[in-house]
């Protein structure tokens, strides 16, 4: 795993592949800079006047509609109708899908109207996306995991998508393939943005390896193991934050 | 004060109580990890179609028009509506009212129209707030405080709501309750957002403290001790912001 | 130059210049930050309904079209409107100008209707402006600076506007008079927004200093400045972000 890690993260840091973010307005800054420490090009977007140009020059979509509206439902739409026709593969984060009929409807019409190639959330935003009935508290997930494997393995199979579970254990879905990781830190979730930015990473992995499946394995092994770098070097959120950007930065050593 | 502060911090961590930010956008990052590094559950919203469904789920909604534009206001009033119909406190941010008519006017419509709990701003903003022929230095304020506890006292007894003047000095004020503080660190408001994430911070204690006059008192002092903590760690305003956000994890161990 | 440097930071700290910021959303909170620890003060808007109040008390004008949309070009150009009519200074950031031509025509747009008095970009987003048939890679900019100076020199004659070059090289273009800067650091790339913070830091120092050349230039090399002490501090882009808003809180000792 350790070499396939370090691998990728090369690649990315040569190639600087290029992340469009159609992203909720809270995390934007969090995730220009983890991609960029990372090696990756971020760019963001609120018009749909240059969404065909800038699908174009992208390798992979994100489409994470945190703050939703109207007008950026829309903009979403019109990101994914690019992506699907140009064939640049689309991640969607449904941040908060059960916190709001309208948030978890706006997931589902997406994922029904689109070619999505992975879906990365919480036990509770991945329930509801699954079941609409689901109520989630906000944005933070306290459901067991166990249900939302279910739920995931169901989404998996209807939207021929890979689906990435966050939280204390991660897993990663993609039809009859699972992996499970038990890694990251607990500090992870006391910063806003990091299941958003971890979406962002996915992605850049994505870009660097075809095969979505390990590109979202490796992408988030990665991940948890910068957050327990930074764990190491910090005991509260705003010293966390910042020593997890700066472990995005290097290549780890081991595993 | 120490017990009490204690008190309330703990009951933060264990009922991690939902905050429904909407709120301008320079502060979004900044409330969100200061919720999160104290222990409380932010969400933010920028559409009207889930302000019902987000407001049933919230304790407190708080409002901070900084970046406001009709779409924005609207969206403010259908919180606040929602938010008296479901008895869920409101807490006003006033961002630059003073430095434009349309701040000030919005603010005063939302008074008007609204019942709100508790309002928190600087000297100038809360004068602007009561008459609003003064003019405020942009988001700094600048003006003497003692002009300014008139203007609130005269504002809590209009709109029967506490408010809370943030300053060098802090003044709390509830109709005839007053408090003072005079804690911090000067770095505070070199940081920007510092006044959005107190009220939003308040907003936390108010969940967990019904009697809104301690709420806001409790919240305010604990701020405060956040910031002399940073301060003795920190002497510019990158660093203070890292170890401020740190303070806020911690339960304070004396005043 | 030290002693010029010193001169003007001095000044913003002791003037605390308004810097209205017409900006996109990835970057808000390290421009504010950025600004309140140079010791200026920001404002952000997204209302026309303020504008001509807000133009009124603000020194400089800095629009920075990076998440566009038709209300925010709509929004850029009544901000010019009423900095042209009230003779503030606009400073123009054409954030990923090239990377679609929505962003290039609304910059042209705006320097054709405008009096513009400084544009600050990378090498990519110059040659943009000056040839719409340049495509960038996203907002970074990979081009030679050679062509990017014969833009420079170009645009600075046809707008009669001073242009900032930033890359590994700085160069900053008034029609006839050229200085290159070679400071910095290799991690100010990997900071989201620190082109978009350059920019706002040039009106801070152009409102003390009314010689838009000698503004820009200072301006550049005290940015580089905190870069390089930054870089003593840092060895990855978490950190280094924290040290260089510490950075421009300081007063440089040395160049």
């Amino acid at each position: 795993m350790l070499e396939k890690i370090k691998d990728l993260v090369l690649k990315i840091k040569q190639e600087k592949p290029l992340i469009l973010n159609i992203s909720n307005e809270v995390s934007l800054d969090f995730i220009a800079n983890g991609l960029l420490s990372l090696g990756a090009s971020p760019i963001m977007s609120k018009a749909e006047e240059e969404m065909e140009d800038l699908v174009k020059i992208s390798q992979v979509v994100v489409i994470n509609p945190g703050t939703l509206n109207p007008a950026f439902v829309s903009l979403c739409k019109q990101a994914c109708h690019f992506a699907n026709q140009l064939n640049k593969p689309i991640i969607l984060d449904p941040v908060g899908a059960g916190a709001s009929r309208y948030r978890t409807e706006t997931c589902k019409a997406l994922l029904n109207e689109f070619d999505i190639a992975m879906i990365r959330g919480n036990a509770s935003e991945i329930m509801a996306l699954f079941n609409a009935s689901q109520k989630t508290k906000g944005v933070e997930s306290l459901l067991a995991s166990e249900q939302a494997i279910d739920a995931a393995k169901n989404l998996s199979e209807t939207y021929q998508a890979a689906i990435v579970i966050s939280g204390k254990e991660d897993f990663i879905i993609d039809q009859d393939l699972m992996a499970k990781l038990d890694r990251g830190s607990p500090l992870m979730p006391s910063v806003t943005g990091t299941g958003c930015l971890l979406t962002a990473v996915i992605a850049a992995f994505h870009a660097v390896e075809k095969d979505r499946f390990t590109a979202a394995k490796i992408a988030t092994l990665f991940y948890c193991l910068c957050g327990e770098i930074a764990a190491k070097k910090a005991e509260a959120p705003g010293s966390f934050k910042m020593h997890f950007i700066d472990a995005l930065h290097t290549i780890p050593e081991r595993v």
